[in-house]
């Protein structure tokens, strides 16, 4: 046990689960994927997640009161790092990485018809957190896929994933499934 | 995309790093196994962790205002149940899964030897949110062990895991290593 840096930490600190957190707000909408998420309430159920102030959807998620989180599967690795690495004020996220929009039956703001699952939240906390904002969510609505994959996820280089893409420092892919044809 | 109960998609939210929130006050130490926690700012570096308060942990946290998150790997599946299934209230859970405390150099709370890394948290904010406290802490320092291993999940039944143990309605596993002689 000896003294590191903290990178060193986080860098071995995989899988984490990727998520989006989705937003609408005055007939604006973006997508924010992130790590930074917990469970945080059995009863009632609740997730918190952590939204820099800079972000796009963070000011969404304060106008709306709501967020959806949208998990994405093994096709949406890409969709993932695009919306990571472009902003919703110049950049409709839906549009252009071919994702499709469906209705909340209970708060204003989109699911993702191509994620995996879907969890309509609405926020009943808030507070600051260092150079992030903790929003926590009480789950009102879930959903998901007829055929669940498996969750995308950041990995490192074990040998239990399926890879999937490499790119501005991401590094994407989810644990094999058991029909993997490797 | 159906709706869902939403115990049906926590049960497909693997894998989930698992990670031990260590607490001291008064002479009393205990260890709380734990999913529910996440980064939640870059500059100061912090993570958050959601815990019951009807857990002995909890209180030693609000006593101390600090704690240490300690991150078991393949060795500690049977600890963490063990951990988990038990009270620090009536165990020295350190003396009965054969743990070893180490000093920390910040704060009151001791580092686990047997875990793969240790993070000394300075409590900086705490928050309700629903039958959960989030604890907020700055982490002053990072340790890790020399051979680093990979990290203790619970798991589902996909292929790319290295199994562990199941008990008690936990399954635990980490993703399979390169090394891993199957």
């Amino acid at each position: 046990m000896k003294e590191i840096k903290l990178q060193t930490f986080w860098t071995h600190a995989k899988p984490e689960r990727v998520v989006w957190a989705v937003a609408e707000h005055d007939g604006n909408r973006s997508i924010c994927p992130l790590g930074w998420k917990m469970r945080t309430s059995h009863k009632p159920p609740m997730m918190a997640i952590s939204v820099a102030p800079t972000r796009y959807t963070h000011d969404l998620i304060v106008g709306a009161g709501a967020f959806v989180l949208a998990w994405p599967g093994r096709d949406l690795a890409e969709a993932t790092l695009f919306c990571g690495t472009h902003s919703g004020r110049d950049t409709d996220k839906f549009a252009h990485a071919g994702l499709t929009p469906l209705p909340a039956q209970h708060v204003n703001a989109p699911l993702v018809k191509e994620c995996v699952a879907n969890l309509e939240c609405t926020v009943v906390g808030q507070t600051t957190s260092g150079d992030h904002t903790i929003f926590v969510g009480e789950i009102v609505a879930a959903y998901m896929s007829e055929t669940p994959g498996p969750l995308l996820c950041t990995i490192n280089h074990a040998c239990g994933y399926e890879f999937l893409l490499e790119d501005k420092g991401y590094r994407f892919g989810v644990v094999q499934d058991c029909d993997d044809p490797r």
